[in-house]
């Protein structure tokens, strides 16, 4: 078992660098883009699913790769993940989210904290993040049962996917929506929409548990599964 | 043998998620792209693939993750799938593609049913169809034999070209034609020209069959095939 | 051993798919592009690689999934193809890869036969598509050595990176070649120019050889090689 | 132990095929994108992307595939590398580098040697190479522990992603930043810049090392490791 200290590292560089590259990839592509803010999304979709394949595939071994509260929280109800660790991890996703902020806007020589102002809220924008997170979970947790060694693969073309077919380009994850209220670019979101989309994503990953244990079956015991993926 | 029941909805579900995608994502890039309707075809195209590609990779090990009753069809023909079972498959691929539909529509706060208007008719559309639906099966038949951990890729690999060499951007699947015909998106098709896209999908499925015996040789004794792709 | 029958069906079946991609999506990107060619030219490069990979992984086994004529030569003259076949196999490219150009035209509603007219000439021209060919047989001969599974996506990668990185967007074939100089779309070349494109290519695929094996030491005894990748 | 003498070929081979990707794609990707410097980008780094792919595919089992002066500086550091042929390796990458921005120059008929003038310096610019670089190492020291097979994949990605999220285009590589001094296209730099560049490339990769090993635990003992991968 690899000791905490060491998952926590891994939790903590590894959403750093998603967010980094999350809010990175966004600044360069409206500087580039012209204004045609498709092609910026392109990029910044396409930036983020190359980071999500290298982190999961190389920490995913290390901490399970979860980055995200709401994987962590479904992993600990399924026993495998222990209680205290989950909220040790989620801490440190958290402050690992806002260091990967603060990154970008440091390697784009912008002002580190900026308060989001960009609207995202009403109910189409809580049912496209609760779609994009119910997804998610369901990657995980079936990829983790039949296709462990292609989950790296699997959510990065999963949330490719989801930044198209949302309105809300798929946030899916609470560490991540949080830091982001701390950008005012590309993006960004506004600090008082913070909680709908939490909410949205927490409610989406606990309905997926049942939903992948109908499909999949009784489960197998806990184990090392979403770890070794 | 994966109960019929959890079958059909591994099939709902994901019918149900690649038409929230192709319509969703449709909509998006239409939003974004500012008129240049090659981007948006990028972005849908893009975003398809990866959605095929999680969805047949995490719902094949249940159902086979056909989503289409052209594949349905030819699995039943080809001894794979029993004909009462094909039957209930269609049933819910439709339904589930309908679904998917009006979830992309509530996504994205659209009226949740919009008779298609887009006129896709005449030979060369149905030519398109064509094409794209036999080289969909011959991929699928090929590739369950030689390349079945390859499958979820291949397909996505399959459609996300077609989108662009056919004329009529590759619907190759009954159920999808027919729930893009309740909207009036990018993705939309005139209700009048649903009939001449399904019959060219069948009609292509079943000249794929002889072809890939061509191909394969005398086929293995039917079994998992597909399904363990 | 397959018979050559069998193997000259997919050669054939396989080099029109590619052509009908190649000029098919050129033809759409065009049309949708507005006059953005780095727009079209990224959709006929992603189509071509998707058409790629998905041809070489289930048509492989089969023949080999040459679809070029430069290839065939380089795998008779390594002893891994009969002079004979070698000989039916690039006749079958040829009319596989024009066939290819038909039926793109006549998904698009366009006149069958158009004799090429788009310039494509010089001595820069010609070295790229030296450097294209060359480093295709490169990865053909250490990929089929090193990473036999993976050569479907390593020539589609390959081809890919070519289109873009080379002056000529990297035919990389001679059938490939002739047969777009029957077409008067994006990937049209003028008839007065193949000739030019077809030598450079095969004297590249034959400095290829030499190369791949200072690489990679002596070969292996001739064996199944390129036909399982 | 394949001899130096081939490893050195593959080095050189590899780097200068890099280079002119690199140049060579920039230069297209200009030429067609009518000033959308987004599009542009899109087309380099996934240009990029796919000739990484495949040069680290079938060179890596040559000679490990460095292409980079700070991976062999890394790799002699711990070991897996004697120093001898570590300063061979840097000697052949520079001579490669050069070669490629050569060649990328010829296939697009420009003057060969151009000193360039593309001004990138300042503490964001070598923030932007230093993410980009320990990110590189990491991808790589931690790859090719637990994903050796898709070490090139892994790599590709990374490049591609911090192609988009550093300020700088992630040049990530000394030899090739030197290189790039030789160019006034779109992927060039200024001469008076290099060094800022390389200082924070290696710099980065040096901190690499205790980070990996913390999140990685103990060395296994030196052996093929990336030779393999």
């Amino acid at each position: 078992m690899t000791p905490l200290r060491t998952r926590l590292l891994a939790e903590g560089v590894g959403t750093a660098a998603l967010l980094a590259c999350v809010v990175g990839s966004g600044v360069m592509a409206v500087v580039l883009a012209q204004g045609n803010d498709a092609v910026a999304l392109l990029a910044n979709a396409g930036a983020t699913a190359g980071a999500l394949y290298v982190l999961i595939a190389v920490l995913g071994p290390v901490s399970g790769a979860h980055f995200n509260p709401a994987v962590s929280l479904v992993m600990a109800l399924r026993g495998n993940l222990a209680g205290r660790d989950a909220i040790a991890y989620v801490v440190v996703q958290g402050l690992g989210a806002l260091a990967g902020v603060l990154l970008a806007h440091a390697m784009f020589d912008l002002p580190p904290l900026q308060p989001g102002t960009r609207v995202r809220t009403g109910a189409a924008q809580w049912l496209s993040e609760g779609v994009a997170t119910f997804g998610l979970l369901l990657t995980i947790l079936l990829g983790a049962r039949y296709r462990a060694a292609a989950l790296p693969a699997l959510v990065a073309a999963w949330i490719f996917a989801a930044y198209w077919f949302t309105a809300s380009t798929a946030f899916a994850n609470p560490a991540v929506t949080l830091a982001r209220a701390f950008t005012q670019t590309f993006a960004g979101i506004r600090v008082d929409d913070v909680a709908g989309f939490v909410i949205a994503q927490f409610a989406a990953a606990l309905l997926a548990m049942p939903v992948a244990r109908a499909l999949a079956g009784p489960e197998p015991p806990p184990g090392p599964s979403a770890r070794e993926a």
